[in-house]
């Protein structure tokens, strides 16, 4: 045992233990168990931070060669054995303290390895001190808000080349079925025919605007607030090593990260993660509503709509028999809940920001990068679980379209609104179609194919083609 | 009485009435009373829709001279005097059947003032039919989403425009206060020193993010589903139309609006109105943000914070005298709080859509309308009554930093963060400040004077001045 | 024009307003125009409240006869003749300053109006004081709040008693329909039978325990502050007074009203406001649950489910002739997410709360009052125009049976669930019924219709009766 | 390995796992790795659902002893030794199928390890079968319900029972500081005196109606849907076993369970969990308002209100030396704003139950369970590091009394209410106290003593003495 000092008083620290005090009370006052470990990429993102200022650091001689080596070569220990490490990471994901207890954490973790690099025993901070030398022209106010960005920019990235992939999929079953005729429902009653070659490319194009959504959140979150130390202002920092920290950071990451115009407004505003938490929210409405339809377009055997076979995946009851349920897009539909609860939760953190700082960033950390893993891990199943191997009832589409009384649709504008009314509610209670109707009247057959063609029925070529050339 | 007629049967309409049978069965099927009138800008915008698909049709030999200019008198007529006709709009904001009962009351009272215009009596439908003329080449599918966009274009409009006031205000604040020191908090407990200037630039800075995403968002609602009709196929429409009906409706409201590349897409997926939702969140959130800050900052007048003056507009209590509350900015509380709700109810309405339509456009509109209407009022008087006679109570804001113990953080990179800890404790325990402390110690008086300068404890200069430079 | 006074300096107000300096500043303040007028269950709870405070004032020697007798007679003028003096209530529902600003704008509407009862010109407040002597013996802090219980136990009841009403009408469908077999579909799938009976008595049945909640919060509203005045000390009241308040209000209001045990609690504490928030949004939830159940049942009408006939009560499309959309459900479903919003808004309000007050009361009645009314409306609306004459295609739903491979359940445990499972594979891929398999196999036509004889699929007989007896 | 077969297809199953094949199939399809596991509590709710449906079945003469003792010791086995067989249960929390992957899961594992009890090999289902044997007379359209009430009625009462810690520890304090006199504060302005015993009582009271509402929604999940089978209409059972079930599971897990009246509805209607969720949100919302009065009344240590002295738990900044924040109030907000978003998923889960299921329990089971664990850890923190150490800054607290102008309240009746704000007024410009203005007016100093004394500033003794006694 070690006995470690704060400014609250003494403890004793295991032997073994890379962290130190700070992590060791914080891990008491934030009971939360195994279950809710921060992030890895947060602490790794911290990590990479911590690099960066200190040879920043060392670049502007505020801090030695060797300490500037010996906390580099701790943090890529730390980074290549992360799981090796993890355990060290006491503090769990939701804490008070504005990120604070995970900050020390990584000071002291680092610290620790890095002493023992130079030779000297884990607690002997005189030769090394997490926060006058690790934490060096930086505070928890611009540190740990960079890694959040760091981890942040990393899983959107992924998520946002995953819907990518989920776009290319619906693309590729909007080409294949281009010519599957379906008839159109508005508020789950039929309307006009259209394509499912159509339906497929609208989910495309939902998808590519949400998309869209993520890229300019991720963007926004390039620009991160180091440098600013305490509350923005740079306090304990010179001029120089303002000038050199983000490149640095750039340097090391390899993102085109930007430091903060005004780092005082960088610090206390989180409306970026409520962005980033809106644009998952978005994505995940959409998500759900295209799981809605996959779901009911899919529903049956017998009783459903029937029209889209969706993959059989796994058995779908313990008790009926041979049942096989759209488990995927209800998997999906689930994640889609759980991340519009989350972007509940950012918008109370954002909201409750107070003066130069907001002390919440740990939740919202939390729930975001959660989020996006899920969304990830929820449309990968989608494509590979359910939309590869999706096929289409085409017989009973074709058939939908013939039995449908809203062709008569088409007929409004040659006999007027109410005369089509008629028509409809003729072929509803008699229960025949238009088509035959229309054969009972004056239409010659000539004029009853051209007017229920689909080439007619489906309006302007030009429309069609419009929505699939992009 | 006249008689009218509809697929359900006749119905008996006042005769001085404008609306017809569909207005009429709506009115009674959703009995919301006077307090949910449709907002008059979406009513606007349909008008305008109407007229602009009279004059296509028109010009693509669709639609006689004579009924095209009655019908586009009719809708000048009505927009003009519009508080006149207001009474004929009968369906209210909240409404089942995505928005077909608005629609077809414009129709009608389009219509049958046409009617009037041509000579003929309301309802003799025979010479100017609600669907078969107003309506001609359109659904409701593609012209109630194109009204609202147009409606949301000009409410969201103006409210960027205010947010950009706002921002002007906060950019005066800024110089004028910007050497006003102030003593940084954080998690509410004192930190280190700022001045008042970078407060209030902060604000602007966060608000300026605001404006931007109502711009994107904004941006989006310029792309129209005009010309889809039913369900996005564009049925019962020509290519000539296809080509002329947006460029019309552009000519007619002045706007740089475009048709959806993707009818299908448009028509059935309502994505874009929860990112004006959301868009509205962000900034209800950073309002939210703000008026806590000002509160907090104001609070007092003895046993507050005290540090900003806010003006007294209003007596505070209807028991204790003399009191002053800061009734503006909670007044933007509450519109935020009202506006996030709003939110919700998109959001659930976005995810509900199913298949080809979404039926749930009507409760998106009425929020979104009416949340941008209470944020840009909510603005408005957030500078006039709150803002333009702010000013603050210099002395004591000087005095907290003098006080603050915090200050010791400069300290801590020349004597170390142990060493500067026990120094806080000690002042805070003995009840003296730092530099007291610091006098009774090795330091010299200039050294003191240089530590404990403005200048030192704010920070580098570069930092302070790029933040003030935008 | 006569000229008022105040804290903040003096003001000219029209000779006719019967509203004064309070009011008149408020309105400027929070200019939020006409459609946001406050809820006039409000206005006249907070009458009642005054009326009941000076019956009390005289009873207890503080405040004389005269004005006594001049305050009640005023409040009871203003709330029989409420529409013409709407008018003088010009605060909007959203303000700042917790409630004041209304509660200030009742005072003055009484003073003045008695004032020209006793004799004397309006804004002769030497005579009859609108603080003084209106507001006597009370703060904004328990008068806003018991009279927007008041308001809330009024609108909630007739919610309660609109939810009893359906709930006797799904019991009616119960009973109708009992013997009408359904095939139950769990995740959209075909899965076993029940009947149509079960299915209505379960929609009566969660209506049952979202009327319950309806009455639990309520029951808390019955609890209020009055008497607490400034945060709930009861400053400037006797104990005399304290003893009568209440009573004396239940006696005017005929509530079974009690005061709260601990007044700083209650004027402090708005719990009770999102119980009710949360308490409508458990019963929105529900009703949008049954409006998607009766859309998707009800689709169609040749594509789609079919298997409700929901009454036609307008026609649904502008361009689609005949076509009926299922709108009273889908206005259920729009008031459904509203009224969730407006959950999440009185949750930001009620967290927002601060020390002795919560200032954001007034957003929340709005929300809270609004949303009852429209609960009660769209609940109206389904039973007259949705559920009287809500009809069921049993022949369908019988053949959906005949047709299931569910049905094959029922041999599971006879066969065995694997070999069930071929027999249900089989069937789909053959496209033949569960009985003709069976027949090809060992089974007798009598045992065959033993097992799928609706008896026996239907589950045990105590387990319908039941769910049916209550 | 061994191979398995089910509805899909055959599959590889490593020899020495306890799960089978629809197990294997979910985690793939489900793809959400080790930081998802299912709650251990719902694991064990299920294997004593299976226990007591196994003891029925052989009660009931449909299964032997044999299988029943083979599959009630396993169940004993695996829950006495569940970090063991934690491994075994490769599903994700998330998950589509409407609970039936864990079910399975479930049903797998105890199979295999009754087989092997019995002498067999796992996956020899021939002698014991996951779907045949273990869930006889079940579906998880009632097994996987009834598991998570066993689990969320565990987790609430545990949760009831730290919130009734919280009560207690309130009381005390407001015990403790019943003579503390405080300056109230409303709109966060001076308003009149109170006492901190009051301000602690408010939040005992506050909490006790959130304790309530705990337990009301915790009775309604004693309500359970055993014995429904598939969709609730108890296919697959017999009378007898109707008969014996639940009182089976009542005899096992000693608690008051009932089975629900209406099995059908049971099975469909989730409102329950959405009350649960609701009780949270109300107690995490109230959590929330608490924990900001704290931090606000602790703020400082030099320049913020100061009145609360909040335990020291950890040093506050990386940065700034001797700096110590209010973290488990903050703690206590995060959490808080958790729960809140959890309430916002549920909310979704439940509207979006259709027809005979919700499908989507398992998210709802996720987040009511986390968000119990959170909550309950959240306030034993609070407890036991925030309040049982919080004391109060009395001279400070005096001082404000002394200081504020708005005692002059309580001179209101006596000399009006606009001369009382004229003498606010004045204190304020001149910066004197009510009593020295007092004493330079006609005012004796027994007069003064008498009117500020603190027995008369609070208001009327019966009040104070109603709030504290209960």
């Amino acid at each position: 045992m070690r006995i470690e000092k704060d400014a609250i008083g003494t403890l004793k620290i295991t032997d073994d233990a890379y962290y130190g005090i700070h992590a060791k009370r914080a891990a008491e006052n934030f009971p939360l168990g195994e279950t809710r470990k921060v992030d890895p990429l947060l602490l790794k993102g911290l990590i990479q931070v911590k690099q960066a200022c200190a040879e920043t650091n060392y670049l502007t001689n505020n801090l030695t060669k060797e300490k500037f080596q010996a906390i580099v070569e701790a943090g890529d220990e730390l980074q290549q054995n992360f799981e090796h490490y993890q355990q060290e990471f006491i503090v769990p994901n939701i804490q008070g303290g504005a990120g604070t207890s995970t900050n020390m954490n990584v000071n002291e973790v680092i610290a620790n390895r890095a002493l023992e690099l130079l030779g000297h025993q884990k607690g002997e901070y005189q030769f090394l001190h997490p926060n006058d030398d690790v934490n060096r022209s930086q505070s928890t106010n611009d540190t740990y808000p960079t890694a959040g960005h760091l981890a942040l920019i990393k899983v959107s990235s992924q998520l946002t080349s995953t819907v990518q992939d989920l776009i290319v999929e619906f693309k590729k079953l909007a080409q294949k079925n281009k010519h599957v005729l379906k008839l159109g429902r508005t508020q789950l009653e039929d309307a006009v025919p259209t394509t499912y070659g159509l339906s497929f490319q609208a989910y495309a194009d939902l998808l590519q605007r949400c998309k869209q959504r993520l890229q300019i959140a991720r963007e926004k979150l390039l620009t991160i607030p180091l440098g600013g130390t305490a509350i923005g202002t740079g306090i304990n920092t010179t001029t120089a090593y303002q000038q050199k920290v983000v490149p640095v950071l750039v340097k090391r990451t390899g993102l085109p990260l930007k430091q903060a115009e005004n780092l005082i407004d960088a610090v206390q505003n989180t409306d970026c993660y409520l962005e980033t938490a809106d644009a998952f929210k978005n994505l995940a409405t959409s998500l759900g509503k295209i799981s809605n339809d996959l779901r009911l377009l899919g529903s049956g055997p017998r009783t459903g709509l029937g029209e889209l076979k969706i993959p059989k995946v796994q058995a779908g009851s313990s008790i009926m028999p041979g049942k096989v349920n759209p488990v995927i897009p209800e998997f999906v539909n689930q994640i889609a809940f759980q991340i519009i609860g989350y972007a509940t939760t950012v918008t109370f953190g954002v909201e409750a920001g107070q003066l130069e700082l907001n002390a919440f960033e740990p939740v919202m950390f939390q729930d975001l990068l959660d989020g996006a893993r899920l969304l990830t891990a929820g449309i990968q199943s989608l494509i590979t679980n359910c939309l590869q191997d999706l096929t289409i009832n085409e017989d009973l589409c074709q058939s939908n379209i013939e039995h449908s009384a809203e062709i008569a649709t088409i007929l409004a504008p040659k006999i007027g609104y109410a005369a089509a009314t008629q028509l409809v509610k003729q072929a509803l209670s008699q229960k025949v179609s238009i088509r035959s109707l229309l054969q009972s009247k004056d239409f010659s057959t000539e004029k009853i194919e051209q007017l229920l063609s689909p080439e007619n029925l489906l309006g302007p070529k030009c429309v069609k083609d419009k929505a699939l050339a992009h």
